[in-house]
C-alpha cells in the first residue's frame, strides 16, 4: 500500500502511448480536499520543463494533483515542452475540477523528444474517471512511473499524533542518473497529516538531507535533469494543526517522514542500474558535518571500490585511497576503515584481518564500509551500489 | 627512444622477482653528472612512502638518479615502509657514489604491501653494473615500471636554444587511479637542457597543468596516492643557461616539455582500463578558466556520457546533464555542444542532426565533445576514455 492509504487520497495509473512497449506510462494521484505542497527539486542548471512548471506550481503552496509520465522526460523541449507540462495540469484540473497550478507535473525517461500530448491528454481524462483507492491502484500507480527501473517501488507509514493516526504512502522511481542532490528520481508522497505549509517544506528537506536518504544516495555520480520529490499534505487524519518545530507531534511526523524516505531511497539503490549489492559508507570522526559528507560521497562515487565490492574484494587500499583524495580533512595516521565489522586498516597501516571473513562481510545485505576520522564530530552516511558488467550493458547498449 | 636520448643519461632495467608472473619491474635512470631535479606529486591525503621521502628528496633541488619497482607500490606500510623507500636510496647512491637525497625513490603496484627490500636491493646493486644507452634499454625502462598497463609508454622531443640541440626524454606509466591531479601515474623526464632550478619546476608544473596533460586526464576519477612526474635537468646540452622565465629559451623549452608531457598523457588514456577510445571534452566560452575546468571533469567522469561513447550513441542528453551536473555556471539557453564537427544541442534545444553522422564521430580518435557555455573566455581541454565491460572485469576481478 501506498499513496491511497492515507485518507482522502485516491489514484489511477495506465497505458496511454508514450512507452513503445505498451507498458503502463501515466499515473494521476489526487486529494480529494484541497492539500498543502512541498517539493524538492533537482540541482542540476539544465531542468525539464515539468521540473520549470512545477516549481511554479508549488510555490503557490496548495495542491491537489500530481500527474507523472514515463518514457519521455520532457528536458530540452523549449517553449512547446514547457506548454505541455502546462497543458497536462489544464487536463487535470478540469477534470477533477481545481487551479491548474495546484497540479504538479512530472516527467521521466528519455531526454529532448516531445510528449506525444494528445495521448497524454486522453489518458488524463481516462484515469480521471477511473480514481480509487487500494493496494492494487497503488501498485499500479508505482509501476506506471518506471523507466529502467525493475521493481516497483512503495512504501507507508503509520504514526500517531494528537491521539489520531496520521498515514503516510508514497511511490518512488529511479535507478540510474542517481546522485546526491536529487538525481534522476521521482517520490511522490501522500499524507492525511494536518500541518502548517512551512513545517510539512521543512519536515521535507530535513527527509531528503538524512543519512542515507535521497540526497544521500548515489549510482552514478550522475545528477538528473527531472528529479522531483514532492508531498501532498491534506489534513483529512484529524490531528490537530502541527504549527511549531518544536512540538513532539512534529518531530514524530518528521521522524515517519525521515524513515519512510530511507526505505525509498533504499529502494532505489537496491534497483540501481546493474546492481547486485547494496553498499551503505558510514563516516565519523570528520571535522565537520560537510566533510563527512565529501568523504563518504568520495567512497560511494570510487568505481575502483564499487569493483571491489562487485568482487567481493577486501581491497582496503582502494578504500583509503577513495577517502584520501575527497576534500575532507584527512589524517592517515588517525583514519581507522572497517568493512563490516572487521577492522582493515588502523590509523596508517592495515591491520592483519582475515580476507576471507572480511570477503564474507563485503557479500552482506547491505555491505557496510565504516569510515572513522578520528578528527572530530561530523557524521554521514551515504548509499551506494557496487558497478557491474550490467551497468555498462544497460547503458553503453541503449540507443538514443 | 626515451630517457637516455638525453646527453649524460644511462639506464638499466630488470626483473628483481617482485612480481610473481616473473615480469620486469625495477628500473634505474642516472645522470652522470650532477642534475637539477623538480617533481610534482599525489594531492591525495593518503600518501606512499616513497612519495613521502621523494618529496624530501627533491625539495634539496639536487639530483642524479631515480629508481623505480612495479608490483608492489610501498602505502601504508608505515617506518618499516619509508625505512624501505629510503634503504632503495641508500643503495643507489652507493652504487653511483653520490648522496641518498640526490635519488628520487618510486614504487607502483598493489597497496599495503611490504617490498621484498633484500631483492631490490641486490637488484639496484646489479642495474648500477648495467647502466648503459640505447633505444633497447629506454624500452626495458619503459616496461619495467609497468602494472595493469598493456603498453609502454615513452616520448621524446628534440628543440633548439641558444644554437645547440636539447634533448627531452621520457617513460611514463598509468592504466588505472588515473583522475586529474596526478592520478596513478609515474613519469620520468630526463633532459640535457641547462636551466635555473626554480624556472625547471615552474615548467613543470606548467607543463602537467597544460591542456590535456598529467592533471587534465581522467580514467576513472580516482586518484592515486603515489603519483610522482619527475624531471633530471643534467645541462650537458651546453645552452647558455635558462635564467629568466620571460626569455624566448624558456618558453621553447616549456613548450617542449609541456608537448612531451601531452604526449604521454595521451598514452596513458589510450592506455586506460578496458579503453576502446580516447574522448577529448574540450570546453569554451566558461565563465573563468576553473569553471571551463569545473565542466570539462563533469563530463570526463560521467558513467553515463562513457558509456554512450562505449556504445557510439550520440546521446547529447547526458552530455548535456553532464555539463549541467558540475559546480560551473551554466545557462542551458547559451550552451552549444557538440560531437566532433556536428553540432547536436543548441541553446537549449536538440538540433535535428544527422545521428548515423554523430555515431560515426563518436568512434573517431580520438572522440572530440565540444561545449560552449556561451559566457565567458574560460577554456581546458581534459581528456578521458570510454567506459567498457572490460574495465569491470579488471577491477571486479582482481584481488589483493
Amino acid at each position: 500500500m501506498s499513496v491511497t492509504l492515507p485518507r482522502g487520497f485516491r489514484a489511477a495509473a495506465g497505458r496511454c502511448g508514450i512507452k513503445a512497449s505498451g507498458k503502463p506510462d501515466l499515473a494521476l494521484i489526487v486529494s480529494d480536499q484541497p492539500a498543502k505542497i512541498a517539493a524538492v527539486f533537482t540541482t542540476n542548471a539544465v531542468q525539464g520543463e515539468p521540473v520549470i512548471v512545477g516549481r511554479r506550481h508549488v510555490s503557490k503552496g496548495a495542491g491537489r494533483a500530481i500527474v507523472c509520465n514515463a518514457g519521455i522526460a520532457n528536458v530540452a523541449t523549449g517553449p512547446t515542452g514547457q506548454q505541455h507540462a502546462i497543458d497536462m495540469c489544464r487536463a487535470v484540473a478540469e477534470a477533477i475540477d481545481c487551479q491548474p497550478h495546484a497540479v504538479l507535473p512530472a516527467s521521466t525517461g528519455v531526454i529532448g523528444q516531445r510528449l506525444p500530448i494528445e495521448k497524454i491528454l486522453t489518458g488524463i481524462e481516462m484515469l480521471a474517471g477511473q480514481l480509487a483507492r487500494g493496494p492494487k491502484i497503488d501498485h499500479a500507480v508505482a509501476r506506471a512511473i518506471l523507466t529502467t527501473d525493475l521493481k516497483a517501488k512503495q512504501a507507508h507509514r503509520r504514526v500517531r499524533i494528537g491521539r489520531k493516526t496520521v498515514h503516510l504512502g508514497a511511490v518512488a522511481k529511479g535507478s540510474g542518473m542517481i546522485a546526491p542532490n536529487m538525481a534522476t528520481m521521482l517520490v511522490f508522497i501522500t499524507t492525511d497529516v494536518a500541518i502548517s505549509r512551512p513545517l510539512l517544506h521543512r519536515a521535507l528537506r530535513q527527509a531528503a538531507n538524512a543519512d542515507a536518504s535521497f540526497n544521500r544516495i548515489t549510482v552514478d555520480s550522475d545528477t538528473s535533469t527531472s528529479d522531483t520529490v514532492a508531498i501532498l499534505a491534506n489534513g483529512q487524519a484529524g490531528n490537530p494543526m502541527i504549527r511549531r518545530k518544536d512540538s513532539p507531534d512534529y518531530r514524530r511526523f518528521a521522524e515517519a517522514l525521515a524513515d519512510l524516505s530511507c526505505d525509498l531511497a533504499y529502494q532505489i539503490i537496491a534497483d540501481g542500474e546493474g546492481a547486485t549489492r547494496v553498499i551503505r559508507i558510514e563516516v565519523t570522526g570528520a571535522a565537520s558535518a560537510d566533510d563527512a559528507h565529501q568523504a563518504a560521497r568520495s567512497v560511494a562515487d570510487s568505481p575502483l571500490v564499487k569493483t571491489a565490492v562487485h568482487g567481493a574484494d577486501p581491497n582496503w587500499g582502494r578504500l583509503a585511497m577513495a577517502v584520501g583524495k575527497s576534500s575532507a580533512k584527512v589524517d592517515p595516521e588517525r583514519l581507522v576503515i572497517s568493512i563490516g565489522r572487521i577492522r582493515v586498516f588502523n590509523r596508517g597501516r592495515p591491520t592483519r584481518f582475515d580476507a576471507e571473513a572480511a570477503s564474507d562481510q563485503m557479500q552482506a545485505d547491505p555491505v557496510v564500509l565504516r569510515v572513522n576520522l578520528g578528527l572530530g564530530a561530523g557524521q554521514c552516511a551515504v548509499l551506494t551500489c557496487d558497478l557491474s558488467r550490467q551497468y555498462i550493458a544497460i547503458n553503453a547498449d541503449y540507443h538514443t
